[in-house]
């Protein structure tokens, strides 16, 4: 095997053309082989495996700065740079990333999980490069449907103006995660279908030839021939508009072709966009058959491609899809809206049954966030479907644009809490701290999927401004599901285990821990009431009061951040309604960011146990109560 | 007056091009004269008197939806809808506000102060109108600075894909707050300048008609002659390769030529963008002269267009921008990074003096921050200055590029807290909120221009990771600046009145309350400690822990939303560290929307004064407290 001798980008300096493409032949097996059993980003990798190969053959890194936009894409990258005998650790507790992580390796040095940062980065690293003098190369890769992101733009539009020698590789596979939308799209499809291309430089040729013929009237035909001129014209004139010198198109498994292109590159100054057509999946039939299933995958079976499939009750996010379904047949207000996710988001079903009211805005959540204000206000209720971890991408938006106008826009939070081997770049654990400040909103969170169910009518139903449901990434509890939808009370909460001197709030699947600390509790003589807190705000102010004049020490369990979380409403409500001297115990997550494993390693590893809250809640209860209670 | 007889849009609709002519005078006259003696946007709306009487000429508001991007252009608007006779009251408490406002007017259908909505909120209002069967036209107005915005771009992205029937007028000055910068910017400047896009088409003639005496080198005289070739074809290119319809540019104070245009625009199926060229100022020759100056101003001498200035000492604002100057002259690390905002941000001086380190990336917040993450960690020290109401639009790019790759990014965030007569879109009551649970991040805030100045020396010295230094659209308190610059302890708070058994916390402008409150109630006999809190994180644990062993009440008086906010840091505190029942009252902005009018009446209105802090704090004081002082 070539492959195992090389160790670092040095060792593939001296290979032949011939050696490099039997390199990306075993690197590609490999990736087929490990990510058969842990899971992983399969049919982007196997899309950049010859571009990978082609950069650190031609480029020197770390001293040339590769950045790879959203980085699930670095597993080649992490292959030659040192890494390969740790794949079968891919996205494991303490095991190899499945981003760029600079703790890794010196040549990882920009990390990122959300999509379009990389030309910002490169920008960055251009400027600091030029004002300290020093000479190395930057290097983005960013995807066709990243480079839509807002700030990929905002990006491409400064750096086409400042002129510095950065290049950018543009992976065009033609598909993101899911199938492209917008007008850059179309615009990089009519570069890409060479027939048309051809078929205008040939138009062109036979046009130009005759104008003597048609003398004065040149004026008309040039505006008639306008569209065939184009098409010669345009190859890259979008980018060459905002500044870049423009390279391509060339296949990106051609390494021969690539290793031109990208001296050239090298040799122009300023800003070069390479233009790289990749086939996501390539080599791997399943994948290149389904590139938007084999994204990221779960273990499989090589030789059928068939993947290892869970059992058990619905995902949440499946539940969310169909019931939004349902609640669509019967109001014709409900619009979905989607930023590039409607797979992840469960509404694959909804574009299918509701194509005219399902819009898919691109990677672009500000710009999804702020057209559902205006949608809102012209009478549609639009769902925004969203991961909380991209919902910080529309903060502005969220405050500026939704509450401030108060529209009536629902958003559904997915993958709420501790999101697992995705790690520290997609946790969803700051929505309530950045969403419980803002005017108007309100925001629930299901103990389990009938609750959702019932939130989703309450917030259809609901009509005094913006409402979110926040849901975790994982199975429903498999409870039986009623059988009419009905909403549920505004700002109520509901016990769900009497007790006497202490209760623990809890929302979603914080209640089994909270259940788990009660039984442990329980066998030492203290009955803890549970209550589900299912709106994080407005908070059930009644029953605040209830604990205050019952004397009850409250503990509050919140799979997201202790700062400025729910536990910090419930001492906020008593600290403004002058009740002092409250004991309240948050349990929340601490102040760091926490690293891929499974959700359940990510929740021991900061102490969100039954043990650990039964703990807490002994070590606040006075001594007197505990005796109270027959210790 | 023509002006008299105008009380809705209907009036306009038969007037003759002459009397609309004559009106624009009238309304010119009308701006100069009212906002000499309130202030506010002028030269932005002197710029759109014809475009705003053009638009209200042909189309039917409120049926037809105006979106104003930004909405500080709205005055001609205003002045058209009913609303001049309350002019003198514009950006006053409870008068007529500085932006588009709905509850002022049915023809106000879309709020923004933040630019770079229209163009989103227009497709929202698109959408809604085709799923509803309806057939009204929806217009965006937006600037050319406005227009590099992340979200701007998306959207044009969506809406040149999706061909639904809107109108985007693409008010283009030349000059957005400060002078444009990036790629987009030249290119409209190239199509802008007749004189070229003449000479092109001139040439293009020329070299057509030789064509066939070159004969076989077609090929290569086409590379040639692509460049002159281009400024015929690429007029408006850019916005047809996004999928536009691109009529113009039309001069935008001449009435009869872009009523055709826009009756063109309104003609043609799918999305148009209609390219105006204004010029700002328009009619007034100080404003024309000095458009940044006059983009928006204080009251002024109408004859001279002198500025009536403040006598005092220096704003917060310049105290930043010269001690940067200083602090540049002995580190090359630091570079001033800006998102369009060089002059608000005190930082021309700085712009003068370190051309090479000011990076202006025009409205580009997200990009901004995410640049500033890649300067650091190459080694520079990138000063991210940016108004507390914008970094709103960078949250993701500050949890997950900077605090989460750990870099060494200052913040500057200027107008922390009210900022008086921009109002609600514009008040930076948040940042603490959505700054403080993101791990890694050290937030302060002085209590007068001296201590800004350390707060900068110690934000630069600092290599512990990013930190943000948070200052209010205020002059200082005229103190007496330290000689000698030196870096303050980190986390570490300071007493500044000694006092028994009770303390307020409090920081920036809230001291002045603290010590209000501390003088009246010295009245009543109780002597409070006044802890000045300016590390909002990390706090001075310490300290917090003496409270708790001295059993002292407080009281913390923040400037800023009081969910989420500092008063709740101070209980997460107490929580974590399992010490209960700690009396803590919070006095901050309640969660509502605060609107325009001076600091001083928005903080009366939230009551955020020192009668309401002693209230609270003998409200929180149990009375064997009061006795023990002696009452």
């Amino acid at each position: 095997m070539l492959l195992d001798q090389i160790n670092g980008p040095q060792d593939l300096k001296d290979l032949s053309l011939e050696e490099l493409e039997k390199l990306s032949e075993e690197i590609r097996q490999f990736l087929i082989e490990k990510l058969s059993v842990t899971g992983g980003h399969l049919a982007p990798n196997l899309g950049v495996v010859e571009l990978t190969l082609v950069l650190h053959y031609l480029f020197d890194s770390p001293k040339d700065k590769f950045l790879f936009d959203v980085g699930h894409q670095s597993y080649v990258h992490k292959i030659l740079t040192g890494r390969k005998d740790r794949f079968d650790t891919l996205r494991e507790y303490k095991g190899l990333c499945g981003f760029v992580k600079r703790s890794e390796s010196e040549h990882d040095v920009w990390e990122a999980g959300h999509s379009s940062t990389s030309l910002s980065g490169a920008m960055g690293m251009a400027l600091a490069r030029d004002l300290k003098g020093e000479d190395n190369r930057v290097v983005a890769i960013i995807g066709d449907g990243a480079l839509t992101g807002g700030m990929a733009l905002e990006a491409l539009n400064h750096i086409g103006d400042e002129k510095k020698n950065l290049i950018v590789v543009l992976n065009d596979n033609e598909m993101s995660i899911a199938p492209n939308v917008g007008a850059m799209h179309h615009y990089l499809s009519k570069i890409r279908t060479d027939r048309h291309y051809q078929k205008a430089k040939d138009e062109l040729h036979h046009l130009l030839n005759k104008i003597p013929a048609i003398g004065g009237k040149l004026a008309k035909t040039a505006e008639r021939f306008k569209d065939s001129l184009k098409y010669l014209l345009v190859s890259g004139i979008l980018f060459e508009q905002f500044g870049f010198t423009y390279l391509g198109p060339v296949d990106g498994h051609d390494m021969e072709q690539m290793i031109d292109l990208f001296k050239q590159a090298d040799s122009i100054p300023g800003p070069v966009l390479v233009h790289v057509i990749t086939v996501k999946g390539k080599g791997y039939s399943p994948a290149e058959a389904d590139s938007f299933k084999w994204h990221g995958i779960t273990p499989y079976k090589i030789e059928s491609g068939q993947v290892v499939k869970a059992v058990g009750p619905p995902m949440y996010t499946d539940v969310f899809g169909n019931t939004l379904i349902e609640l669509a047949e019967k109001d014709a207000r409900i619009v979905a809206v989607t930023p590039a996710m409607p797979g992840g988001s469960g509404l694959l079903k909804f574009a299918e049954r509701y194509p005219n009211r399902m819009i898919d805005v691109g990677i672009a959540e500000q710009h999804a966030a702020t057209m559902s204000a205006a949608l809102a206000m012209e009478g549609m209720k639009p769902v925004y479907a969203v991961y909380s971890t991209f919902l910080q991408r529309a903060y502005d938006q969220v405050v500026h644009d939704i509450c401030r106008q108060n529209a009536n826009v629902v958003f559904a939070i997915d993958r709420a809490g501790f999101v697992g081997p995705d790690g520290e770049t997609h946790q969803g654990v700051y929505d309530i701290a950045f969403l419980r400040h803002i005017p108007n909103l309100a925001i629930m969170m299901p103990k389990d999927e009938n609750e959702l169910r019932r939130m989703m009518k309450t917030a259809i139903d609901y009509n005094d401004g913006p409402i979110a449901v926040r849901y975790p990434r994982m199975s429903g509890l498999g409870v039986k599901m009623d059988e009419e939808l009905l909403p549920l009370p505004i700002g109520k909460w509901e016990t769900l285990r009497e007790g006497d001197s202490a209760v623990i709030l809890a929302m979603g699947p914080m209640i089994q821990v909270a259940e788990e600390a009660a039984e442990l509790l329980k066998r030492d003589g203290l009955n803890v009431q549970i209550v589900n807190a299912r709106f994080i705000k407005p908070l059930d102010e009644e029953m605040l009061l209830s604990f205050a004049s019952e004397g009850k020490h409250i503990l509050v369990i919140e799979e997201s951040s202790e700062l400025g979380g729910f536990g910090s409403a419930v001492m906020e409500f008593y600290s403004l309604r002058g009740i002092y001297g409250m004991p309240v115990r948050i349990m929340g997550v601490p102040d760091i960011f926490v690293e891929h494993g499974s959700i359940k390693e990510q929740r021991v590893e900061v102490g969100l146990t039954g043990e650990r809250a039964a703990m807490e809640m002994k070590n606040m209860l006075p001594s007197r109560q505990k005796r109270a209670t027959g210790q």
